[in-house]
């Protein structure tokens, strides 16, 4: 290879042999940079992140500025009822389904520049490359940027990619967030509310859906491997436990006599803990919200509830170690004289990648000699919609000390470049 | 004894040594009934509770009450600058100092019909026999109602009692509670602020001071032990423990990787109860307030704020036992890669009572045929600030299930009598 970024060949099924340009780190630069202005906070650099949330004035600028790229490089751009922007390629033969891939642009308040523009800056560049260099490939090409795909409608995510799946909440265009109602602010992006359920995908239209996305975790950057490949989304549990004790006066309530829920909670807390880590495998278990009723310091704690969140790609797994908290549970109750409610409060399905899309990231990298790690996304993704109705896959680039939805998430240009190249050649591989 | 509770004797040294009345259960109950209306939720019954916070419209009105209960006493009722009220009996030798006993009416919101009101109905009680039986005593006799006991004003409590012991804050009747200034609210009940440093007691102006107090705790009731006499009102230490980690993705971090401050807190609590109960003694603490940030299902906490409250008679005893939470502290900080960091934000002196009234207490209870227990306070009372100024002691009886702060608490009206004639002996002991 000549050029560390101009690497690749065309595979079996092009019209060239020849090799063939990739995506440049500093165009990935430039037009990451030149994103991350939509929702920028005032006075900011590139540093101080972004805060682009789904149907604001901000994500409708950056959806302008991408739909401008997407038209310079050669696509038909079209918008689905549910405001998707689609950005087409006709294929050699026009009959075979389209390869589809791409991310999102909104973020989390006080979110990064890369969770979802990455991919979505990428997909366009794959598109743009093939034009300016004039290739075909056999199947349609299709990238994507996805409707509102972090959690900023009514606590609603995957906004989009849920509806191109079929799987709205009824009434959920009523929703009300921030005096907004759901169907308005579809309105405002370009959708049509009114016809929302054409947004579904029609089975069988697509023939695989690729995302690049950055890691979030920490993982590839630590061991510095450029390239994860995503065996699957993990499930998640969600639960709520509500523990009941006896509020009472902290200065004259002896030791024994009392009935704290704070310990009770504390204990079931640390339980959770020992539980996830009490087997092998690569599960996750996280009290992350705790109050304290009345949650004042002179009186001993009556009421805590608490959330327990277990993630793991398979949902039996999940399901095992919650019986083991609960019966942990019991023995905490009984022991500080309390009582322990666990209640399931949500479960999302686990979403596999499919084989041939994992084998065609796994040459793909091979190809421009990059090491792969295989690893679980532990967080959602647009991909685990697309999983319903086609085969799916991921790739993960290193996130910089794991730290994501934070100003302070980055990864180096040269990654993502190294992402963006085996996002190409993969779609090249499935559009062959 | 012929009747219940017309029991006792005058003390050696009273004009009479026949037998004389005591305070009757059912003279009891009508004047805690009576008192109870004000501040009674609407359409409620003595069951409601009362809400009567210091200098609302509902304390004015009992305070006006009271005042003409001390009047039917034939006592003499004065207001001093910072709103306590004062009812004043002459003795035989006016030139000694008077016995000085009494509690307060205020309640905490949502509060019971017995903190502070038994002291202070019992109070005018001892009052209205000596008086109805045309009984004198060697020396004057002061009954006292402190204005505003409960931390209701800012916070603040003890707020009479303070300004008769000196003990007022700095700038403190600049406070400001529900829209209201410290000063108009010392005002309003009739007191004077701009010379409330006359509220201050002359150190020799009195020879003792006695309170009578439901327990607030239920070992009296669970023991059936009618008169419980207070060793001395406990310290209080009060700590703020801030637990810093690393918020971060609840899907994406592994559970090696993580630096959750709840793990850490949830630690910290537990070490907590281990090493307060780890050691003989009445000692108590309480983790009774914790907040959790960002506090959300899906973010491995990066930040808990939690309080640490230790009370027991010996200071030196919570310092020993804070430097052990201290050392405990650091070594879950090192393990669960937290920081922990743990700071005093207040400290209340212990008060001891005092043996002569210890012994007056216990002589009374005797000649009644009542059992007595030695007990700590474990909460706090106007008769701590008049320990710093001369002799205290404390009459507690028995709270049904320990419960108090709350419409809830009861004594019966058979144990207010019995505290009441023990009140009654134990001032005629320090008065003869």
């Amino acid at each position: 290879m000549r050029r560390r970024n101009f690497i690749g060949s065309l595979a079996a099924g092009s019209l060239s042999a020849a090799p063939i340009p990739g995506i440049d780190a500093t165009v990935m630069q430039h037009h990451l940079t030149a994103l991350s202005e939509f929702g920028r906070p005032p006075g900011g650099t590139f540093q101080s992140g972004v805060t682009r949330i789904g149907y604001s004035d901000a994500d409708i600028a950056a959806r302008k500025f991408v739909t401008k790229l997407m038209e310079n490089a050669g696509a038909k751009v079209r918008v689905d009822a549910a405001g998707n922007i689609f950005a087409e390629r006709p294929g050699l033969e026009p009959s075979l389904p389209a390869v589809l891939f791409g991310s999102h642009i909104d973020s989390v308040p006080n979110g990064g520049n890369f969770d979802g523009d990455l991919g979505s800056i990428a997909s366009i560049q794959v598109l743009r490359v093939l034009q300016e260099n004039r290739l075909q490939t056999r199947h349609p090409l299709t990238a994507v940027i996805w409707a509102c795909e972090e959690a900023s409608f009514a606590g609603a995510s995957l906004n989009g990619s849920r509806a191109a799946a079929g799987q709205m909440l009824p009434g959920e265009l009523n929703h009300i967030s921030g005096g907004l109602v759901k169907s308005e602010a579809v309105r405002r992006i370009g959708g049509d509310p009114s016809r929302i359920e054409k947004a579904r995908l029609q089975s069988g239209a697509y023939h695989a859906y690729v995302e690049l996305h950055i890691e979030q975790g920490g993982t590839l950057a630590r061991d510095e491997v450029p390239i994860g490949v995503v065996d699957g989304i993990v499930a998640i549990d969600r639960y709520e436990a509500i523990v009941t004790g006896f509020a009472n006066h902290a200065g004259t309530t002896p030791m024994a006599d009392r009935q704290d829920a704070l310990m009770a909670a504390a204990e079931l807390a640390l339980a959770v803990r020992e539980t996830v880590t009490g087997e092998a495998g690569k599960q996750v278990g996280t009290v992350g919200h705790m109050e304290v009723s009345p949650n004042a310091a002179n009186v001993i704690p009556g009421e805590v509830r608490m959330t327990i969140e277990l993630r793991d790609l398979s949902s039996a797994k999940l399901e095992r170690l919650i019986e083991k908290i609960k019966a942990r549970a019991i023995s905490i109750a009984k022991e500080t004289r309390t009582g322990i409610a666990i209640t399931k409060r949500a479960h999302n399905e686990s979403a596999t990648a499919a084989t041939e899309v994992q084998s065609a990231i796994e040459s793909a990298a091979s190809k421009l000699r990059l090491n792969t790690r295989h690893l679980p996304s532990g967080a959602g993704h647009d991909a685990q919609m697309m999983a319903t109705l086609m085969p799916m896959g991921m790739i993960f680039v290193p996130s910089a000390r794991g730290i994501s939805h934070s100003p302070k998430e980055f990864t180096a240009w040269q990654d993502c470049a190294k992402g963006a190249n085996v996002l190409f050649e993969t779609v090249l591989t499935l559009a062959r």
